[in-house]
């Protein structure tokens, strides 16, 4: 199957993801949809009218699509993009005012899960953002490994002005940016510019926002012309070195490197770098 | 009280804080101002002669003036600034080469007492540098939560020219700019211009020195426009997260944005969002 | 002798370092050329055919010359440097490629060695970059203290072209740029250009191409201007502090701090300072 995605014959499906918004209305609807292509699967906020609130279904459906399947070889990378001028302008403080503490506790927990599974899942998962992206939709994005977003898109923590402290996107956020562009967001609510979080590393790209798509295929496209295990095991090295002693990295990263070494779609890497010509993954884990 | 701060009725001291430079010489001078005026407490280094060294008398009377009234509700956020064209020069090398081990020791605690308490006490401590700021003038300016800085003013931690490395003004400067920048200001004792210091997270802002205090106001003004409890779990929060590794991070977080929640300024944050009117805050931590 | 340094009498040595090239091929020949002159070591890859691959050989060639006389307190500074339009393409795949699990494990235990010797050792060590560093060759730079680069050096981490993720490389890179620009160069393998590494802090300084070895000279000169025993005192704590909290950081600092000052240099230093005179070191531990 993966072979075929190399040769062109894309596999190709649509999912949409139903969830029952139980606690705000008494109909169903649908918060993101979720398409899949060529290994491509891209996840698109949906909820225009609420600027793409996090609410709990909202996050649930993201969670849903985030993780279903996600040990199919097929599946190589996950875009998160959103319909509407903004991304997301975070949870959704009408659901939030209106359920006690026990609700409240979901709502987070869930959404802390869904930061947790995009950098726990096996494939990268690229933001794409044309717009406002705001508390916790930040945080969304800050989370994604990688973000590409278009140049007047801006980014802000304003909990603060509703009393409600950008607490758990400062999170996100304060790993990616340096201490004090976090701490100004986080005070002030104020914006920040794309220029200003490519400069600080809130993001990997910024594009005019004609070619966003374009340039968010690109690097997925990309990342399709690897291996998927090989992708996997880096990834999850990446994010358990950074929280160790440089020396347990490195300790621990000999071991990664002798065991990618030995992945077969390794040995066809090198075989075909030796060779000079193009490697023909098979992705499987063996 | 804090209603009448909302309410434009401004409550204004002028305290000069007065310490016996006993070692040093033997009458009594000032060596910081502090004033507080609707909410805004300022901290004025005020040793122009001796560059604002960063004695140990000088050191405690900034100690004294961040900590002093710290739970009044009526004060919301602290300026940091100084007199001359010198921020500070960082530690009195003259104090530190006159005396003996003991009291290097009392030097170097007290200053790191105070940096601790800039990032521990509940209201944002702001740095308003207008020239030079080195060694551990620089340390205090990279301690306090953000710092707003006139165009042409510079940065160092020149201490390895005279035989005393930077090591703990290091400890603030490599914990706000990329470590091969800090090596750089370390090892060189060069200095960075202020442009440079904000590409790299040094500071939070870069101004023309004419509008230097008015761009800080604007921001204190703004932070006198949130609540203050809110500010604090936030700011608790955040130099408690920055620590932890994501998960603990984020489970920590999401009691800390339930118990957020659970404030009565919170409460009225949100009402005030629903409705669409500006919140009346009470600052108080029930 | 360190006296000789400073009055302008230079020691000057010349060695070239052989290492038996025993699994690659049956002759001997030199990978590194060292050389040391006025308390400058440079270390210059020279296996340019090969693109300074760091194979085992390399890597024990660099790791010999890093180490050798290290506390000679005639040298202050080791330069690391290399010939051709490449600085070092990293692992020699041939060599991994051909070998088993326990010789790799062995190439990468030597890698992190030599990276971990680098920000041991109690001396700076300087990257001097005109060209290419790809995957363990931007590993090398990046965990060097400082880099000086060529305007048109690039910058990569492309092992996933070829199956093999840098993992390791990437334990340098992430603790030196933001996590989304370090995870953008290890997914794509695309290169970053030499402002992109500036601003992101993966290197300390961009030159043009013909006054870079002045530049880099500058910098090493600069650094032997100061006390060998000050310099080894403010490296090691920089590395220890980075990574203990704030608190610790503070405490251990304090410490540092007044041990430094019972140094002979510092008291020289200070001495030197209030007489408002050039100080001169003695370089020796006391």
């Amino acid at each position: 199957m993966a072979a075929n995605i190399l040769r062109g014959n894309y596999i190709c499906r649509i999912v949409k993801v139903t969830t029952s918004l139980s606690r705000c209305s008494s109909f169903t609807r649908t918060l993101t949809t979720c398409t899949e292509k060529n290994g491509i699967r891209t996840i698109t906020l949906d909820n225009v009218k609420k600027r793409n609130a996090l609410s709990l279904d909202m996050l649930e459906s993201v969670k849903a699509n985030l993780t279903r399947d996600i040990n199919s070889t097929s599946l190589r990378v996950i875009i998160v993009s959103a319909n509407g001028p903004v991304f997301s302008a975070g949870h959704d403080l009408k659901e939030l005012k209106d359920n006690d503490a026990e609700y409240q506790r979901r709502v987070f927990d869930t959404c802390s899960d869904v930061m947790d599974i995009i950098q726990s899942i096996p494939v990268p998962v690229i933001a794409e953002v044309n717009g406002l992206a705001t508390a916790a939709g930040c945080q969304l994005m800050a989370s994604c490994d990688l973000a590409v977003v278009s140049e007047s898109s801006t980014f802000a923590t304003p909990g603060v002005s509703v009393g409600l402290f950008c607490s758990t996107p400062g999170v996100a956020v304060a790993r990616s940016v340096p201490r004090k562009v976090a701490l100004n967001m986080l005070f002030t609510g104020h914006p920040i510019t794309a220029q200003e979080a490519l400069a600080h590393g809130l993001v990997s790209k910024v594009v005019p926002a004609e070619s966003l798509h374009t340039e968010v295929m690109k690097i997925a496209e990309r990342i399709c012309e690897t291996s998927r295990p090989v992708v996997a095991v880096g990834k999850r090295f990446f994010y358990q070195q950074i929280r160790l002693s440089r020396e347990d990295a490195y300790r621990e990263g000999s071991k990664v490197m002798v065991d990618n070494l030995q992945l077969s779609d390794t040995k066809e890497g090198l075989q075909a770098f030796v060779g000079k010509r193009k490697p023909v993954w098979k992705h499987s884990d063996d």
